[in-house]
């Protein structure tokens, strides 16, 4: 069975528990664009219990506090698909008024060239936002 | 202030309570999309309090769980973006394989056009499982 999400990590780890991870996808479209995976293969939230649900959906909103609070953006946005990887996973995107998509969806027509210059912030970083917010959410 | 989704429910409404709606955008294209509305102005799901959030995903899973029923589709597709109009609404899409954008998301490059010939699916009878299925919630 070839599942690249049950093969991969899928980006690199931020956070994780026995339930899910939270990735990182760095790059220059999207600096802030993180996924949370479910670790065992799941295809759709209506496949996992309610307290399941409510667990991944906990790690989904404290990565978009997290990326808030460190980007800033204009607007997140949040997406399930897995019409491709059919393994459960959120994508948590900041946007900016002046990435290549907005206001359409990142997966939508360009826009325009990324900006440039903007002061990156590290993987430790949002790391350890996640990891204040959710170790100490029970 | 013209918010689009403080004046107008935004589809037909298949359920509401006094935090939010589920409204139905009938179309060629997607016949079973639904959008769930909170219905104050809110912008982002870390703007809601804990409890508001789970009300609001217990609504977005129970669509899902209904479309899942009635449409039989290979892929439910989960967005809240809000670019454009940001007052706080999820995207629930039941995907078809032959859909006009399938694997790509709804809002990527179109890949082919939209199937004919599908039973017709009433909105009494999604408004039927919704309050079904949130009616007895509590």
């Amino acid at each position: 069975m070839g599942c690249l999400l049950c093969n991969e990590e899928g980006g690199t780890v931020l956070w994780r528990d026995d339930f899910c991870r939270i990735v990182r996808i760095q790059g220059a479209d999207y600096p802030g664009l993180c996924r949370v995976v479910t670790t065992r293969h799941v295809v759709e939230m209506t496949d996992l219990a309610n307290d399941e649900r409510a667990r991944l959906m906990c790690a989904v909103f404290a990565t978009e506090r997290v990326l808030r609070d460190l980007f800033m953006p204009d607007k997140i946005n949040l997406a399930s698909f897995g019409n491709k990887v059919q393994h459960l996973h959120w994508h948590v995107i900041p946007r900016m008024q002046d990435d290549p998509h907005y206001p359409e969806p990142s997966w939508g027509p360009p826009q325009r060239a990324a900006p440039r210059g903007r002061p990156e912030i590290g993987d430790a970083v949002i790391a350890s936002g996640l990891s204040e917010s959710l170790n100490r959410a029970d």
